[in-house]
């Protein structure tokens, strides 16, 4: 019981500087996924590892062509062998299944990812369970789901979104959470689930509150450490946050002005809370940069893996 | 979000008469676990079924020949097939892993459980993730814990004392706990942590308290339902409790008396605390006999599929 997990060991050359005292602190996505870039690339050439990352797009959808897109060229900038496979969106599940197994045997890529969403006729889990665990760098497999709960993380493939979480919980109060409250705002399998197994494993008292709870502000007016994951623009109001606790806002939504005009906004109103947090990310340019940085460092954590096994 | 799952959809016909309107209603695990148990055998009669149950005991733990013993003629008075092997305490790692790998290959066998805890030499995890998991009848297995966190609910095998714990929630309170709050006290791999997912799926506002969480006493008295599973005999006094809220004890602690004599008691000191709840589990004859009742529950559930996929 109360095991301390660091998340990522891997990690330990790359720190962040505190900023000055003033407040509040801003958590500084961009900068923080620019460095562990950096530091994949690094660790690429010292190490002479190629990690292989295979991104597969199934249909045209122009979202997932962009997300596709930045990831396939992040690899490269890491100095990894990137391949994107483009099939239509008429293809049978059979077919993606095919080319899953084939990715799960070729030893150049050590890393594979299926853009989600997928067209109607394929069934998404099934996919995702089809891949390798150790390949399964979306963290998305049972089995890695498994590793993250019970507390095996150093096996784990974690999920991008929930480990950049992490990291920059980890700039604002350190790795170990003994002793402080964490409300999680949501409880998708992506985000809100995996976080808050991320958050007990780093000892935090961990709550999930969602659509059924009641009193949720009340809730979350009691937490240290706020993770916001549900997608409502901002549904976090001031009386949600205690003073001083650390906010985090995973949601990335897309709302018009008056003027027809679209913006990204989070899931906390970022003006009335940052005055009360003692760190929070701003949306955007808080998790979102940190998610493809995440995937660059489970895909470098995957080759080390697989290299060292067949080595 | 919010999706409304319950437990057990193939025990529609078993349900426990409501008690009178006295308080504390007692939930009373020992006639609900017959009750179970009854269910199971009348099932495997009326769809000619005989579900294969192995139990793998390596070693002479006298508390473990017990509980296999007992795994053992539940399985017979179900009408199961029961298989138990003795293993020495010098077993390898090598040898218990071949045992397993022919009981995965054997089509009497639906249900694999190794008794833990296992010799020094050998690696219980590594033991655990070789069972088939759809043989995994203790629902230790990644692949079974994934499916359990995702809500692929359906398809896992469950932890056997979650099960049963939520088994006896859903007679106090029904499948749904939209609106509850929950707080499980411990996160264990075995216990608190799949009952914190398995409250979840069921809409309650979960809490995992712990060793290093503040005011734990403060915390658990905001609750709804109270799942104590820490192994600290009567930790939960009055001031845990909110009145009206259902308690239910997982831990079983043996304790001397004064004259040397032991007795087994909970986390709960149920003197105290009875008073105070809707309803409550005692110690025995709680949760205790509920693990195993869940145990046959899902040896028929993993036969039920192992025969639907081979015909």
């Amino acid at each position: 019981m109360a095991v301390k997990l660091h998340l990522d060991t891997e990690f330990c050359s790359m720190t962040i500087a505190p900023s000055s005292s003033d407040k509040p602190r801003i958590l500084d996505g961009k900068r923080t996924a620019n460095a562990i870039t950096a530091e994949v690339r690094e660790a690429v050439e010292r190490e002479g590892l190629t990690p292989g990352l295979a991104v597969v797009l199934v249909g045209d959808d122009p979202a997932s062509q962009v997300y596709v897109r930045n990831k396939g060229r992040r690899a490269k900038a890491c100095g990894f062998l990137s391949r994107q496979y483009d099939l239509p969106a008429t293809t049978t599940q059979a077919e993606l299944l095919a080319l899953v197994e084939s990715l799960n045997g070729d030893s150049k890529i050590h890393g594979i990812l299926v853009q989600l969403p997928l067209p109607a006729q394929i069934d998404a889990d099934c996919v995702i369970q089809a891949i390798a665990p150790d390949k399964d760098v979306d963290g998305f497999h049972y089995v890695n789901v498994g590793r993250l709960v019970t507390g095996a993380i150093g096996a784990a493939l974690l999920p991008c979104t929930p480990k950049g979480v992490m990291h920059l919980i980890e700039q604002a109060l350190g790795p170990d959470l003994s002793g402080k409250r964490a409300v999680v705002i949501g409880r998708s399998n992506i985000v809100g689930k995996p976080m808050a197994s991320l958050l007990l494993a780093h000892n935090a008292t961990v709550t999930v509150i969602h659509s059924r709870t009641p009193s949720p502000a009340e809730i979350c007016r009691q937490a240290d450490i706020v993770v916001a994951a549900v997608g409502v623009p901002g549904l976090v109001t001031a009386e949600w946050v205690k003073p001083g606790a650390v906010v985090i806002d995973v949601g990335i939504n897309r709302v018009e002005d008056d003027d027809g005009s679209a913006q990204l906004v989070g899931d906390v109103d970022f003006e009335v809370v940052a005055p009360l947090a003692s760190a929070i990310t701003p949306v955007p340019g808080g998790v979102g940069p940190m998610t493809i940085a995440m995937l660059m460092h489970n895909t470098l954590q995957a080759a080390r893996r697989q290299v060292a096994v067949s080595t």
